[in-house]
């Protein structure tokens, strides 16, 4: 009796062709990433459940692991859900033998067992980065972190994304400066976080119900309306309010963005945007986040920002640092959805040798180790018996762009012919010459 | 209370400097790979247990998963351990979409709950390599998957290495022609795997247990003898051997090997060897594993061979096919190990911009972004106020090899000063000029 052939639903895997431009996509990730000098680490998948679970929280969505003939681990283990659990857990045991500020990028699969909602996945990879410092971190910190998502994105031709930045001081610098409540600040900031989802109408509603002036509530929402503006009208804006820890995030967010604009950064790329929170507890400097302007439904691709500490549950030490996340299975569903990329081939190969007449079977393996050892993945028709039509259709079938013909003909004129299949055009290149350029 | 940071026990992970060496493998198998035409696949780490235990045989190194909180999946899942079993349900399920002979590639983790032994670890990684064929295989598929495993291992500059090669019909042929009776023979091959483990004289001892005729016994070890000819002296001999079955293996064998030695695998590297079985009921054809001369007891490095049928559990076709695994945990273990590999850099850096005089910052980073736009990985200082014995500290703990220095007179004369940290040279060079052959 026959299995059903199928993988787990939320668990995607791709066909060959999907593959290759997924592996594009983290090549290219990953040359932008040491280009800017962060090294690659990976860890394990797995974790003690006391390590994964070290943040606290909502714990509901860790993928447990038991033995199936019932054996006891000697520790409860689970898969990571994240990277920055396991960084926090890494950069705290190999404090020693690291080099602080640390810079490290990982890309990865994670795991968690959430509830399936359209475009999200139980299983999928993310890219992330992070500087770390012993210490005190730098404000240039800040910059290369978000200097490395922009270069990945234009190293990838994606050029209809806008990277929303922030400071954490700005806004709470801003609900300090109307006297809010301390306990109050959480709720409206996650309350104005939710603008783009809500509106303004229902969050002006939402802040009656949270603040008792409706003179601060106007001044919110007065606040908000900077939206509108040029990055730099908005920081001239910002600039203009009196309060010392808004201050400081103004200057940090200039600084920032100067830098950024400076390092090449096109200014349509990127949008200050006073409202954007990300969450409560962890960020402490600059934020941003990441949207196809064309797609925001397909959420954040990228996001990050400044923390205060790292590890403070493994280390007795001060690591604050800053980082980021490349969403890059949902980039890739972007990409592949939107026509952005479109598989074009299943296969790595350039040329296909075909065997017209099996007496030559030995210069057919000849010249396939020829292009091979020249760095053109090239092969070779497997089977001796085909007639060339249906060699061709191979070639054809897979996507490999060159097929190599030769025969009598050729070989007696100490040449061969590559027929390039989209066009049908054919030419003869003398044997042992480069044809690399003509390949592709 | 500080949670102890601790990766778990059989589950390795690295340093950076050592991990840049283990992406090294990585990129060279990969490129090896593809440039003989074969594609990448990955598949989720997760399948349904239904799947994973298809093959049947012991199911207890698997890890199931749970959900922390309870809830119960619609589905028992685990993770993979081999990427055969995952492979099968792959191109069973997506058979329609699949070009034949299907040449795939595959790198990733595997998991696998089994007793703790030296040299094993819990989670690996192997690198997977295989032609699926629809219907027939040709042998000329045998020559690629063993050629493909020697190109990976001159590339990575590895001279030590021994693949033994055989083919299973010849071992089978030659304990038939003995007239070893039909069910002794599994026992019989059993026990011949395991000569290199045991010694020749406990060999001979467990083989009169189980044949009555000490003439087979004798006949057995005189095969074995074999080992000490050349490969030519080794083929000659079997081909005097008269028995249809074995006679094609030898036939199977020869070609093999002679395709290898045009295909430029030096000879040196190949012994073929009628003592190997690689079990007993998967392989069907050419058989092969691979050792470190200098390090036999690493075990093997890469193995592999060719089956009948890869996915009968799940799909009702013929798809006979041949395979190859380089166990790359293994072979980074060795390469540390035995110093073929000596960790330099924890860091893809080249080059790190010092900030002598911090007003040239703005120069300083423009610097920055020159070498990465011309794709050398550069850093620069992140902190303002850092002594400059600080700063080039930092790049000798983490093996940046190149500073580049300029100040005041180095900006006064347009060009940047660039010290190799391990001699102490250092080169000025033109602002704007090119110095990548200088920093690689």
């Amino acid at each position: 009796m026959l299995i059903e052939p199928k993988n787990i639903s939320w668990f995607p895997e791709l066909l060959p062709e999907e593959r290759i431009i997924e592996l594009e996509i983290f090549d290219t990730i990953r040359r932008c990433y040491e280009c800017a000098g962060f090294v690659s680490v990976e860890t394990p998948a797995v974790e003690r459940l006391e390590v994964l679970t070290s943040k606290g929280g909502d714990d509901s969505e860790i993928y447990a692991l038991h033995r199936l003939n019932g054996e006891q681990e000697d520790a409860k283990l689970g898969l990571h859900f994240d990277l920055t659990v396991p960084i926090a857990r890494y950069v705290a045991q190999h404090y020693s033998q690291l080099s602080f500020p640390f810079r490290r990028y990982q890309i990865q699969k994670i795991w968690r067992g959430e509830r399936p909602q359209a475009g999200r996945a139980r299983e999928f990879t993310q890219a992330d980065i992070d500087i770390v410092a012993d210490g005190e971190l730098p404000l240039f910190a800040h910059v290369e972190v978000v200097a490395v998502i922009h270069s990945v994105f234009r190293a990838l031709g994606f050029d209809t994304y806008v990277m929303r930045i922030n400071n954490r001081k700005i806004l709470r610098g801003f609900f300090e400066s109307l006297e809010i409540p301390e306990d109050t600040i959480p709720h409206v900031v996650r309350t104005v976080d939710k603008v783009d989802k809500i509106g303004l109408s229902k969050l002006e509603q939402e802040l009656q119900t949270l603040l008792a002036s409706q003179m601060i509530v106007s001044s919110i929402l007065e606040y908000l309306g900077l939206r509108s503006l040029s990055n730099s009208e908005k920081l001239a804006y910002l600039e203009a309010i009196r309060h010392p820890l808004l201050a400081q995030g103004v200057i940090e967010l200039r600084e920032v963005y100067e830098r950024l604009i400076q390092m090449g950064v096109e200014e349509r790329f990127l949008s200050i945007d006073p409202a954007i929170a990300r969450g409560l507890d962890y960020y402490t400097g600059t934020i941003f986040e990441t949207f196809d302007v064309d797609n925001v439904s397909f959420g954040s691709l990228a996001s990050g920002g400044a923390y205060a500490d790292l590890a403070s549950h493994f280390i007795d030490r001060s690591l604050p640092g800053v980082g980021g996340s490349i969403g890059v299975t949902r980039l890739l569903q972007l990409f592949l959805q939107s026509g952005k990329r479109t598989p074009v081939a299943a296969t790595p190969t350039r040329v296909l040798i075909t065997r017209v007449q099996e007496e030559y079977i030995d210069r057919y393996v000849a010249l396939l180790s020829g292009f091979r050892d020249a760095s053109i993945p090239a092969e070779i028709v497997l089977s001796a018996s085909q007639k060339i039509g249906k060699q061709i259709a191979y070639a054809d079938k897979k996507g490999i762009p060159y097929v190599l013909i030769a025969g009598e003909d050729e070989f007696a004129k100490n040449v061969v012919a590559i027929k390039k299949l989209k066009t049908g055009e054919t030419r003869e290149f003398a044997l042992g010459s480069d044809m690399s350029e003509w390949l592709f």
